[in-house]
């Protein structure tokens, strides 16, 4: 745990706005996090769920690995330590998009299954949707979009999911898609399918 | 300047997206950067402006103190290094839901001009909004409304802004709001105004 470092503050109660923004926007928020190695999907299916829901008129934002890095969290690395503070921040910051009444997806590789636990305690009952991208490893290193896999094995990049460091599964997603034998636009499908099925598009 | 630790990430880019979330939300994104010492209304001011935009139908968010320091920036105290980084994280989450074409105010004391500044390089020419909630100490101090000024001159709380720690007040602040004399209600007007003749609430 995260130590409380500011003793003077106190719990600001945003639930009357919460509803509010609710009803403005016609919808719940949620977050959408996507879990899987580097090159299984994530982002890409990601944005295409993004797409998807926006054309349909709901508010809507993804955070994904290269706008978080590249700002909220360009001071941390990749060691146990900093991966682990990466994963927090994202989910304190998804929580807050929820509470704004947006359907936020988060697309990273969130190795770890307690970080994942951490942000899913961090928000009401149903509002985390856990989604595991399933690509093997032979699959994912075939792929190699950016070259990290090559680079990993290479000695070049250390501590890299699959590679040299641990892939921690989850034990019981909200959804699992088959990223090694379906494409993009069909899992899309299946996440606004799911979400469809289980309410999360009602107003 | 914050070192960018991670070097194996690319920049996505989000414009086209952006300007489809102003177009279903009707409005740009924008910050609203309330600052000012302890007490002087920071955050009042900026929940009634943002329920005044709300009313009007206007997607927005309020960033402050309470709902950040138990979150986001719990693991931050009041050293200067940490304050820096807690107004840094905020900028970066700021610009994020300016992004998401929301009108975020954040109210935070923020006493360093330079950490300011940087929020405001983060972010469009214009996007920012440096809002000065202006009171004298004397005032904040009459106020006290969380008995923090009190402790601070006992001593038991160190690097207590305006009593033992600067406040850098802006020096060309988008908008100054003279709460010695003026109430929260009319203040929030008056940004609502400035806003509204400044273009913010076009779509």
């Amino acid at each position: 745990m995260t130590e409380q470092k500011a003793t003077n503050v106190t719990w600001h109660d945003h639930s009357v706005e919460r509803e509010m923004r609710q009803k403005l926007n016609g919808h719940r928020g949620a977050v959408l996090w996507f879990t899987g190695l580097s090159g299984c999907g994530k982002s890409t299916i990601a944005n295409t769920v993004d797409h998807m829901l926006h054309e349909r008129g709901f508010h809507t934002f993804v955070l994904d690995g290269d706008n978080i890095r590249m700002g909220l969290n360009k001071n941390l690395g990749f060691s146990p330590e900093d991966r682990t503070e990466n994963i927090r921040r994202i989910g304190e910051v998804a929580k807050l998009f929820a509470d704004a009444a947006t359907i936020v997806s988060t697309a990273f590789i969130s190795p770890y299954r307690s970080d994942r636990d951490l942000c899913r305690e961090l928000l009401p009952e149903g509002e985390f949707v856990e989604i595991l991208v399933d690509a093997s490893l032979e699959t994912c290193e075939a792929r190699d979009p950016k070259g990290l896999y090559k680079k990993a094995r290479a000695g070049e990049i250390k501590g890299f999911t699959g590679i040299d460091a641990p892939y921690e599964a989850p034990e019981k997603p909200e959804l699992v898609l088959d990223s090694d034998n379906k494409g993009i636009d069909e899992l899309a499908g299946e996440v606004v399918a799911w979400l469809e099925a289980n309410g999360y598009l009602n107003a």
